[in-house]
């Protein structure tokens, strides 16, 4: 039997503000950086430890896998990151706050572009400053691999491969593995895991900053899984997630 | 004409208690981190970019790097930690006052292991809690490698091939790196780069925090190098960090 664990990124500054994020790389908030570290706590508490870890190129997953490795002592392991780990790129979205785009453009249009499983959003061009093309850190990636904007289905399909053949000999050789990454990229993950349909997917919602056990069989299909920590408080903060794309907070 | 950044960690917390440190894996100092976070927002200012950086299996240099990483908005290169740059190993030393033991043994004794090239600190014995074949972290290392106490010397032999087969080869390919260590890890380096005698060796001291420059011609035979910064605080970090050994502070 093998067990990962999987991380969502504490809570960003533009969670914060509500705005939608995608491949923007900004900072944890304050309580972003709190909840980092209260779930490094967490798994040191609970006897965790991992021989290598995985996250995104952006900062509020690095920063979240960082604070991790540090309470619980593993900073010297392997860390590999990776732009197939990255958010779903929102496309000309970016930037947005997801509360005055839903005034504009209505709550359901909003919900398709947040949650639909092969549904754009609205695309970049790529004369527009946000394209990634224009950054050193996508300098890797072919031209085919850059988004425009992603919907769920585009995640999965960069996603899916990572996990393939990256992360999932590393789980057979029996590697004690974390991966810190964001609300999509693990979604995409989950659904890929657990063959969740892409009806049910739509209404999947991972809270920030609490670690999520898989436990897998020699095949690598999850036996179960359970997040770590205060049911209570787990419960909320998925509402408060599934609540952020909704006009009237 | 290459050009890599190496630079020490900042000070910690047994540098301010001016212990004998190798590689017991203690934090950065409040001041070490104030020291790691100048040093990335200087390397910013200078307009520095790292492709790449390496740094050691201790979080005293992880720390360090991580924050010139999160200063220079670059936490998405990858990072490469191996415990050939760890600090020098210094055996049955690790965890002594360097006043108290110079008051035992004599300054000059202090001196001869602290800075002699070829002279081994007391070692360690197998069943030492010390001795690093207990840690997962060294359980790649053969027998061989792991250390029961190091002189410059043995610190040199297992530096040098790290740079000459894993670094090297990366500053060819026009990679710009940068190496975040430790003060006899990074002499080590500077004794192999500019063939400095044993004796000189002795007398080089390489302060806590500040970037060192080194340009390096096609054959990375070093042009010339330079420390980043004030001057006036460079001099008066490198005395203090020659006057550790002494009784008398």
């Amino acid at each position: 039997m093998y067990k990962i664990v999987l991380i969502r990124h504490g809570e960003s500054a533009w969670n914060k503000e509500n705005r939608f994020t995608g491949w923007q790389d900004v900072p944890l908030s304050e309580k972003g950086l709190a909840e980092a570290k209260a779930a490094g706590e967490l798994l040191k508490k609970e006897g965790y430890v991992f021989d290598k870890a995985y996250t995104s190129v952006l900062r509020r997953a690095i920063k979240t896998l960082w604070c991790v490795l540090e309470e619980t002592d593993l900073m010297w392991i392997p860390v590999e990151k990776s732009w197939r780990l990255n958010e779903r790129h929102y496309g000309a979205l970016q930037g947005l706050n997801k509360a005055e785009t839903a005034a504009e453009y209505g709550d359901e249009q909003v919900k398709i572009w947040r949650r639909s499983y092969a549904t754009r959003p609205p695309l970049l061009t790529k004369d527009d400053e946000r394209w990634p093309g224009h950054e050193s850190r996508y300098a890797s990636l072919s031209p085919a691999e850059l988004p425009l904007g992603e919907c769920l289905e585009d995640t999965v399909a960069r996603v899916v491969p990572y996990w393939r053949e990256v992360i999932a000999p590393e789980v057979r050789a029996g590697r004690r593995l974390i991966i810190a990454a964001h609300g999509n990229s693990l979604r995409a993950l989950v659904k890929y895991l657990d063959d969740v349909s892409e009806k049910d997917i739509l209404e999947l919602n991972i809270p920030t900053g609490v670690p999520l056990v898989y436990e897998l069989d020699e095949e690598l299909k999850p036996i179960r899984h359970y997040y770590l920590g205060d049911a209570e408080a787990i419960a909320a903060a998925q509402a408060a997630v599934a609540k952020q794309g909704s006009a009237k907070k």
